[in-house]
């Protein structure tokens, strides 16, 4: 059946969310064209967010590792000096190599890629505006998957497009030409508590500050605690319930950020990270064309198959708020490209991990505990910490737990929360215990290899099935 | 009830089939002794086995990472020399600890630990000879878990007294004053792999002799022949069907060993490792006086409930076969115990993980593709390899792959068979997915953290679901 239009799906972005649907679509037999206004392909996950931060982190895991520096110092060799452009050259490694990968795996499943800025002529066209040249593209659907960009207060100093910047923020932090001495980092959410902890294991004095009481409000309390307890040890201040007044820079030399707080308080450093939320990139997208409009923080509304108000234009990923998470956002564009092409698709569920990447690592999936509480359910938790484990031993990194929370009478797993190493990784045995309606029983009884962090789930196990027994005695 | 014995259980040996049965029993409120003939709690897995292997393992990779060595030579320092006594004191630090560990725990529990050497007097009657003077236990029940040591053939030089052996096992690798140039490997199974594998990465040129037609035979053949492709890069030879017809040291300066083959081969190293097979610990426990006998390589029967032909003796661990895992033998050890005082207990199943820690490493859960063909079961699989994911390049190790083997018709897992960093940690996923009867669906829906090796189960599961659709077109 040959449609009206000249695609049946144009998706504009080439981040997680718009890949995945670009790929969905055409493996159902559609005619799919991308718009990506930058060079590269990837979006902020590739390029300025998700990808490179974790990179950078684990280059700077792995050179702090205790063996090596111990190993450099048996060998009478001087510690290994960490420059930023080592840093940036090995993140930039990694996103060439993704970049390609994306690109391949568009190209090979017959997607359009266009460069060039998109903008609604009415809701089935767009206008296309390229350097090689201006062309407009009619469509039978659109998803709408432009991604954040760092919000910056308008009594900021915006250095955005500065060579540089002493007022940084995540899109630009590859600009910095070494390692601050001190950082104010302003916002406690993901990606100001990440970036805080990376550079206060390269030796930078950190301090953070956040308007509510704690960073990472929606996390587990206890896990967040643990990471605030980590965080100091590293020298790194945090002022929570404190707001900003003032930011403001010295141009003397060397040059300085001044903060100042509306309890009083003031402070110099190196630089500031703004780290104060995202706002939606919808500039120039004309959506009133298109018979839509964004909030005033850029974000577009849509309901539980990812449809806006417009019924043939569709939008994923970070555009469309919590969770904005890379995997959550490659899960919404597939899912919006089968309910596009009326394809039967389970919807995502609530049982998706969180993963941060700071320095710990943290995950969870399912529920805290202060959700729990709030909600009634009765509830006992088992921990295990790392240094109960060998495997933690092994790797020198002993600090860290892992929690579980069994309904009391069900003992079916309701959520999972970790703090150390392998997080990210260690969460999907959870999940998919979660998913699969699993319990205390499965953990009791299941062999994990030794030695290995996936220990911490019978461990913990253990230790929930003591307190149960313990809180059951009469 | 006081019983007419001084113990309900009396364990032989302090390993984890030993520590789980003794804690398990002790929890269930019984009076439990163990019994250890060396100075500290463990067994091999702590002291000669696993423990050290995987935590020499260690030390290896975080030294050879590719972003130490750049960051080396960037810094213009020399690149790091590992030494035997740096392994070594790691892995003593390492051993120390988990031992406290072990004995906090056996402790806080009221287990009696006695060192001593034990042998039977009767079924229910068992003398200690210890440090401490002699005395004897009488107990309901005992658990022999005295695991194994190497098998060395007769014709073999037996150095294992010697303070500088040249022809060793894994017993006493630690006496290596230095990283050997050269190195002979006698037998392919997991504990010569192992360290064939970790002594190739020090840069010791390694032959590895196994006498069937390739290594570690029971597991997945794709996995192995990835396995051997890896280590052939590190200048690895291997000689499989072949048979060794004799060894012998030349005591000249400097000492060698030469190792000849039935097939007429000849060659020489400055050591050979003594990889062959272990045997039994059974001599002195005067077994034939309780009743029991063991095979010709010291092995006792048990049946399904790890009892023996004797009703108040059972096994568990290393002593009773195959699979012969720290992992499995705790869980013997644990079950065995609850069988003893009537207490219902899961059987294992079959759903255990193997791990393999060599470089690289390796994992699997439930069935191989040799296996399933055996069985005719109709099956399709998936692969993921490292290269393909984000997470893989991050690592600077984007070698491995993930295969997930599903049924072709119910489309439940099968199996799941991993080579390459985190194996052994990352195979948990699959064998929840394999207990808790998940399939296909399960990792076509679910949502991984971005970037983890656990999106490689998304991957995979991906490539199956195309494999299924090419292969049922008409």
């Amino acid at each position: 059946m040959t449609s009206e239009y000249e695609f049946d799906l144009v998706v504009i972005g080439s981040g997680p969310a718009g890949q995945h649907a670009a790929i969905q679509a055409a493996k159902l037999g559609k005619r799919v064209a991308m718009i990506e206004k930058h060079k590269g392909v990837g979006g902020v996950s590739v390029h300025l967010g998700t990808l490179p931060s974790k990179t950078f982190r684990e280059a700077v895991i792995s050179l702090k590792r205790a063996t090596v520096i111990r190993s450099l110092e048996a060998a009478g060799a001087d510690p290994i000096v960490l420059t930023m452009p080592m840093l940036i050259e090995r993140v930039n490694s990694v996103i060439q190599n993704e970049q390609h990968l994306i690109r391949t795996n568009l190209l090979r499943n017959n997607v359009k890629v266009i460069r060039g800025f998109a903008s609604f002529i009415d809701a089935n066209t767009i206008a296309v505006d390229s350097p090689e040249g201006d062309r407009r593209l009619t469509t039978a659907f659109t998803l709408l998957a432009t991604g954040t960009k760092p919000f910056i207060p308008d009594d900021c100093p915006n250095q955005s497009g500065d060579e540089d910047p002493i007022v940084l923020t995540s899109d630009n932090i590859s600009l910095l030409k070494e390692i601050p001495r001190t950082m104010i980092v302003v916002g406690g959410g993901v990606i100001g508590i990440e970036y805080a902890s990376f550079f206060a294991q390269l030796g930078t004095k950190v301090t953070l500050i956040e308007r509510s009481d704690r960073p990472i409000s929606f996390m587990d309390h206890e896990t967040i605690d643990e990471m605030i307890h980590e965080m100091r040890i590293q020298d790194m201040i945090f002022r929570c319930g404190e707001t900003v007044s003032k930011i403001a820079c010295i141009d003397e030399s060397p040059r300085r950020v001044v903060v100042e707080l509306e309890s009083g308080k003031r402070m110099t450093a190196d630089v500031a990270l703004i780290c104060g939320g995202r706002q939606g990139c919808t500039d120039g997208l004309h959506l009133e064309d298109a018979g839509l409009e964004a909030d005033k923080r850029g974000r577009i509304k849509v309901d539980e198959n990812y449809r806006t108000t417009v019924p043939c234009i569709f939008a994923a990923g970070d555009l469309i708020g919590f969770p904005a998470l890379a995997a959550t956002s490659a899960a919404q564009g597939r899912i919006a490209a089968c309910i596009m092409f009326d394809t039967p698709v389970a919807p995502m569920g609530d049982d998706y991990p969180y993963g941060i990447y700071a320095i710990p690592e943290m995950s969870s999936a399912g529920a805290s505990e202060q959700k729990l509480t709030a909600d009634k359910v009765p509830y006992e938790i088992g921990v295990a910490r790392y240094s109960e484990i060998a495997r933690g031993k092994i790797a020198e990194t002993s600090n860290g737990f892992l929690k579980l929370i069994f309904h009391r009478e069900t003992r079916v797993l309701l959520g999972v929360h970790i703090i150390g190493s392998n997080a990210t990784e260690l969460v999907h045995i959870g999940q998919a215990v979660l998913r699969l309606k699993g319990g205390l029983d499965f953990f009791l009884t299941n062999v994990f290899n030794y030695p290995t962090y996936g220990e911490c789930y019978k461990v913990a196990a253990y230790n929930a099935y003591n307190n149960l027994l313990n809180n059951t005695m009469k």
